[in-house]
């Protein structure tokens, strides 16, 4: 069953972890976390949810919004062993730290059966008091994604209100862009 | 001179609306307003700027986000005259507002000129108080513009701050999706 | 009616030229000839049918096969006047030569009633006799476009048969491309 | 060194077949063969050149075109093993036959070697004559590479002359399509 949104999310059990040291969600905790589900041989993770979960961090502060990626193989698990992962890893020119899901005897990784993952490409967003979200199975617009994640980052500290009201987001920004609190807003 | 983001954007001047009669900027009021400006035989506009906005529409609420075109034609005047827009329109099945921004006897529309645009295609964000936040030309990737009108959806009567400090995004909501509201969170 | 395939193409009634003067079909014996029927505010021409043409002319020799473009306006007529079709083909930057389809007092315009097309984008393709050899309506791949184009070509001049029986294509060669009379073929 | 175009192709050196068993160039005389050489963990192999494979495979009829894969694994050998390209070649949808490139002990698969490959994706063209005829490494646009085809097609017994001298291509055929033979040419 999937989780709640709303309810905080379990910690994941990653035996391995690749572009970082051991990593928990506690560690993350004040900053909005996107966490892309995925498997390295699966044709709409490489097409679409790896593509766009690199987007994401290149577009939202590295203080407001982390990446993370989570290989949660449930099929076809001796072509995707962490080994190979790192190949696929260096070939795609993946960014961001990559966790690899903890393998159980039944066939699904631990943490795809913690979360309630339909399956992959799957996308979850945690709020900066470490609670899930949004869930998203499949394709899901930029445009979309965007929106939600700059939801979440406007709950936490990266928006100011100042005297008159108006308020600084914190994601997103650039010389120009919507940030008034630069362009004499205020 | 570009307008300063942060200040009141002043109303457009417009000689004819297609898909609504007479509108004005301070009827908006309370609303975020996406502008699109463009011309008809501009490129990037058919092939990036109208489908973005087309895009914002589909995504966003229409109690939250007002997406309006606004046609600023400053060349090639006579092969876009408002009747070949209207044709325009029509094919490319544009289902949003759009304004003709007005004639002036140097070439460049007056509504061009009052906002300082430098050319087509280009975007502005209108927060839900008037004020300009966001002042883009050229190609804007989706999932920034996602965030940054998010955010300004977030200013305003769509969050809620509920007793335990969570908030409800007003914008781009769907059920399973980031409002915590529906599914238990708070 | 659709004029059948094989036989003779009837010459175009043409109004006017954009990038040539006065250009007539039996100029062009020998070679192949691609002819995209358009209209300026068709959005399929603008995103396949146009595009595709530029490609055909940019890949294959301009000794073997002549791209012209075909404007004919059968809807909103007065959007796309010969002056406005100038514009367009400036701002898209077209680069082979348009005729602008006489009108005639029906709607659709003459040339477009002689071949009997069913609407824009068509892609039409004469061999070096002068036969109407393919009629397209619609998208058409490009790598079956190439083919067809590459067939024609093979027909005439552009293919040699030397002493052992190989042959050097004529079309969309390049060094070390297809062609082994270049490479020690023979 | 690469493989002069023009000289009879060397053939393969196959591990192990996906798809077929036990395929010789020479049981393919007669047609015209496009081989893929790739590696499953190639972004470029999975972005461009297999999907093209696979579009090449549907233009062209079986009996003109014959369509392989050779699986030339360089690098990252351990993560690219037959077991996991059977793997990759379900969860891809490959439809041709596809061959594991044997392995040496210097790293650079056998049948790499005997043709020359610089890397991956590389797309071999071969005639009706077992001659190579052309070599692309890297991305080839559809356009080109239909055409490259065809002109290998019209070389052999897909091209009938008929008395009054014109012909029928062999390939990428269709009604309304080039053929004249059907549509009454001849």
């Amino acid at each position: 069953m999937a989780l709640q949104t709303g309810q905080p999310l379990p910690d994941w059990s990653v035996e391995r972890w690749f572009g970082h040291a051991g990593l928990q969600l506690a560690d993350l905790r004040g900053r909005v976390v996107a966490i892309e589900a995925f498997q390295m041989l699966c044709p709409g993770c490489v097409s679409h949810g790896l593509p766009q979960a690199q987007r994401i961090r290149d577009t939202f502060a590295a203080d407001d919004v982390v990446v993370l990626g989570l290989h949660t193989v449930f099929e076809h698990h001796a072509a995707m062993q962490p080994h190979a992962l790192e190949a696929f890893l260096h070939e795609y020119r993946i960014r961001f730290p990559v966790g690899v899901d903890s393998p159980s005897a039944e066939g699904t990784p631990e943490t795809m059966r913690r979360y309630g993952l339909r399956g992959t490409p799957s996308l979850l967003l945690v709020d900066r008091a470490g609670r899930l979200r949004a869930h998203h199975f499949g394709a899901v617009p930029d445009l979309r994604v965007g929106a939600e994640i700059a939801a979440l980052v406007g709950e936490g500290g990266g928006v100011e209100v100042t005297d008159d009201g108006a308020r600084e987001p914190g994601g997103a920004r650039e010389p120009g862009g919507i940030g008034c609190g630069l362009e004499g807003c205020g």
